[in-house]
């Protein structure tokens, strides 16, 4: 019988600690569509001033967050939005952008550290009105930290830049800040600095900030005055939703602070995992709480197979394809759960005792 | 100083009792995206099973649900929903099936009851194959209780006829059930019977039910799984959404019971008004909480001055126009809050004492 | 065997007239996409001029006319129009605007003569800014002549009663003016006072103007800026037009003036169909050249059967419904073919010798 | 004084024949929405019995042709096609199937001749029942000849290899077989044989064949009976169509042999400016009637110069960058232009006399 569980699929599985959990209950609520919830509204102005925005709103999911900020910037009908080919928006939201909002992507090649190309970003930007068969080019969107490159992080210089690109062609930028924080906390950049150059961030509390549901976008007082609107168009527009917003309120003064733990163990982590035979891990690549790893040719194990093994033992993880496994740290993963884990994988592909040590 | 607050605006200001709060704090939850949040998973199968569905789906609000409905039932290009003029999908709901969905509504007069005659229904049906200029009609919405005819209930006898009529044409039919189970209890029908023809019915749990946050939508299996693949896209899946759940259990647990004392309550309410001189409620016609009643001509008084008065005691009122206001009735209204409110109007109306009398 | 056909089905079916062929054979063209053709410039340049707009484009249906401006004045995501619930745009144009362009409509009652009600239209007018749930209503479209109610005219007076309100609001004015040429005639106003109101007009070239295939929208300059882009979107834009164009221009010099003669024959035919036993025609109401007459209670016959006994002489029309027939004029119907339609419908609908006499 | 225009821009600028023209004047019409235009149907019977195909459809322009089978094959809402991320739906119709279709595009990268690698293809198809976040992968789009490359070709084999991926996975096969004669010509395989895996295919009538505008789809019969319903949606039903599909008819039995001809005179423009110092042509590229060159660095000269030098020669180019043109071959380019041209475009790019010689 398994009597412990490590559960390293995503940062979203984690569950609200007894702080949120009495900040949920005694949650002062009201009616956050007819007027305003006042714990919603104390979560979006705490919010809005940690981001150096001006406004900010409470949204279901990141997908929300992310569909709501392109649409409100792609108002118009033929617009086209600039994004990475390997970002979330673009691989993870069902293509919701096209599908719901008949926003046209432009996706630029992804480097490996989760940036693209300014020139290829400046190549890519379109007019009508100069070449009558092309959609016209609003948007920008960059995602910090960057999921699907194992976490790592685009820096203020770089943002910068983009947004000076956006700037001289009179394009919004938005940055996907699902784990903005992270980003921050690795960079040891202030996290308004970080996303100073954009028009909007859409910011996760139900990922490394372990908060049971829910984002905020930002911006400015007019985007946020039409993000309004889209959110009750989409059906996110929720009742009384401040106990949802307690639980985010507790998240930001108590949870920040933890991301430097994570980013450790999951430096360690793949430390670790790269001195296991057959196993290969960028180590220096992991800059946040996101580690990538490659099962060597050669080796006797699939991902999925070595998910399988090492389920049966309550570590949960998220193959990515027959080689390849992600594992995500966040605060309810301790360092002896990385131990545990590091130890169960050595036996499932090995066969043998570890060299990591079990605790 | 305003000491005591009577909101009437909606049931959607209904805040959580201490029961769920309790339950709300105890929950226990998993990130219903990646896998199933547990006591999602309960609201929903007990859900289905007093729907007498095959599965359910908890989603944000009641136009999501709607939302989701419409758009699976219609998820081809090119169809058209036949609905109420002045049914809530097709006036409240941003025109969320059209801007987001592409579906075009063929609105057919709603009486005054909330029914559409059949007939009307019928000649509305279209198809190009017969006529290459027609869109495809491929759903019917009906609306019970319908809000806008103030809260009057469609009968088992209509809704089956309709939907009769839906299946010999090959279309579906979905019931805006945001407060189906006031019209179950009005008309003394088990709710499962009442949705009994339907392929959908979305059910509201933050409306007379008293939960915080969230809609369940109902139907067969295949409809929610399509419904649950929209719902992410709309960035509408939720993590540890079972917070929000727990509430929904309680409400249908504790709070279907209270639905006939706010129908007694709300008719008293009309009856009240009727008495008061210068006013006209239709008192027949209340047949479940929502109460509307009309200033007659060579009134001294408007709608929304009357709001205003009412509102410096507390007593918080929707203006529909000039000369209609809303009230609605919720488990948080007591007989108490009726008379005080009865007596405050009649106060704001005639200048002079009250005829029903105050407590 | 058939000897002369009679086809009043619609005023589409006109074929070239042997001017028009001549023009079309030897109509100078161009890449009408890479830079302008210059018979397509004549004739936008010319029906700018005579609808007194700064501007025109050629486009290949009135569907299309009608669905670019649709959506150039609703560019932007989540906006309403206001249209007639029996007007073309709504019942003959497959829902188009929502499907493909995301747009909601909010059908007003037509009346008998194909107005909508001023004050009902300004009822219909939305906001979100006001309540959250509402779409943004940016759009009233008007149909002059109207199709569905039996081609009847919008005097000056009622359109520029429309486009006083639309001001008022902040909204544009469409006017569908498929047959506004019609509406011109019969009103005996020059057509660019009748849509003087108007920020655009769609002007069909194909139906009573006789032309093969074409439709000109006019609008201000930076309107058709906007609908040469949406033309192109949609697939409109066309490389040598001029072929069609020519024949467009032909169809302004001079099948304008054949219009009057139209008219009168549809009147003598609407006086003649209601001499006949056993239908009814509302003669008063024949204002242009389309006619509707009522197969009346107690007949042997059906609508679709009188159209398959006179086809079988040749006389083709339009069955509207069991007991409804539409008969359409145009100028390729002369006086001689309305006296054998009226035989051949007597004889059919009362077996015995025409009361009409024939040629 | 210019006497002698040579227009390389596009083969869309060729003017209709003087056959053309007289089949155009005497072509036999009829109102193609109601019933069927007798040329339009005899052209669209010959188009489907030359590609091989069950059916066929006549639309204004190869834009709309691929919307409509994009929007044909992408019905259901969520759908997401695989495309080159320089094919010309993607890069040259505005985006149109998303903004319109609401269809999410997943470029994938197109190699130096026009074809996607076909693992790639295979690792970005995608369905949401396997991963909730994902939309569902329904078509594959080839282009043959790929403009953007240069004109250049797929073979049967390869086309044969990406149908067979597509039945593997219950996807649907489209070609944007614009230039779809030029590759069966160059290519030396029967047209049918080169589309024999795709399940439609669009053929422009207005680019190499010469005719003044159109396209042709083909496809099942099912197909194109819903491409007929969408034509109509987006407004590209025209009445007496018989005009231009006679020209279109015209071009199939006279123009395709052409197409050689254009073929070699292209390859001889390659060759003379290649010998051009300063220019430079892949000349083994140049398999159809596309020709790119590039001016080299160190030159005096920029693209856009270039143009509006030889402009004033009458020599109509199409700048693609500032050191990039494109020049197409079509029929109406005589062996004595291509002299011209090259001894015009010498002269601007070295100040001196033409090494290729003049007529």
């Amino acid at each position: 019988m398994v009597t412990r569980m490590v559960d390293l699929r995503s940062d979203t599985v984690t569950k609200p600690t007894e702080s949120m959990r009495a900040a949920i209950a005694n949650a002062e609520v009201d009616d956050d569509v007819l007027c305003s919830d006042p714990t919603a509204l104390r979560l979006e102005t705490e919010m809005a001033r940690i981001m150096g925005k001006e406004a900010a709103l409470f949204v279901p999911s990141g997908t929300m967050g992310n569909l709501i900020s392109v649409l409100v910037h792609c108002e118009v009908r033929g617009s086209e939005v600039i994004l990475g080919d390997n970002c979330h928006i673009h691989i993870y939201e069902n293509g919701g952008i096209s599908t719901l909002g008949g926003v046209h992507p432009r996706p630029v090649k992804n480097n490996e550290d989760g940036s693209m190309d300014v020139d290829l970003i400046e190549a890519a930007i379109r007019d009508p009105r100069l070449e009558i068969c092309y959609p016209t080019t609003r948007l920008i969107c960059l995602e910090n930290s960057h999921a699907n490159s194992g976490g790592r992080c685009l820096s203020v210089e770089y943002t910068d830049r983009v947004g000076e690109l956006a700037k001289k062609h009179g394009l919004k930028l938005h940055i996907d800040g699902a784990r903005i924080f992270n980003a921050s906390v690795a960079l040891g950049v202030p996290v308004h600095r970080l996303v100073q150059a954009a028009d909007s961030v859409s910011v996760c509390l139900s990922k490394g900030l372990g908060a049971p549901v829910g984002t905020v976008i930002v911006g400015s007082r007019a985007f946020i005055a039409r993000a309004k609107i889209l959110r009750k168009t989409l059906g996110g527009g929720m009742r009384q939703v401040g106990i949802l917003c307690a639980a985010g309120l507790v998240a930001l003064q108590e949870n920040v602070a933890k991301l430097e733990g994570d980013h450790k163990r999951a430096k360690l982590l793949a430390e670790g995992l790269n001195k296991i035979k057959g196993l290969k891990v960028d180590v220096a690549s992991v800059e946040t709480n996101i580690v990538y790893f490659d099962i060597l040719e050669g080796s006797n194990i699939t991902g999925p197979k070595l998910c399988k093994i090492v389920g049966e033992h309550g570590i949960l993880l998220m193959p990515e394809s027959l080689s390849r496994i992600r594992l995500v740290i966040h605060h309810q993963i301790s360092g002896s759960d990385v131990q545990h884990t590091l130890s169960c994988i050595q036996q499932a592909v090995t066969g043998g005792p570890t060299e990591n040590g079990d605790v």
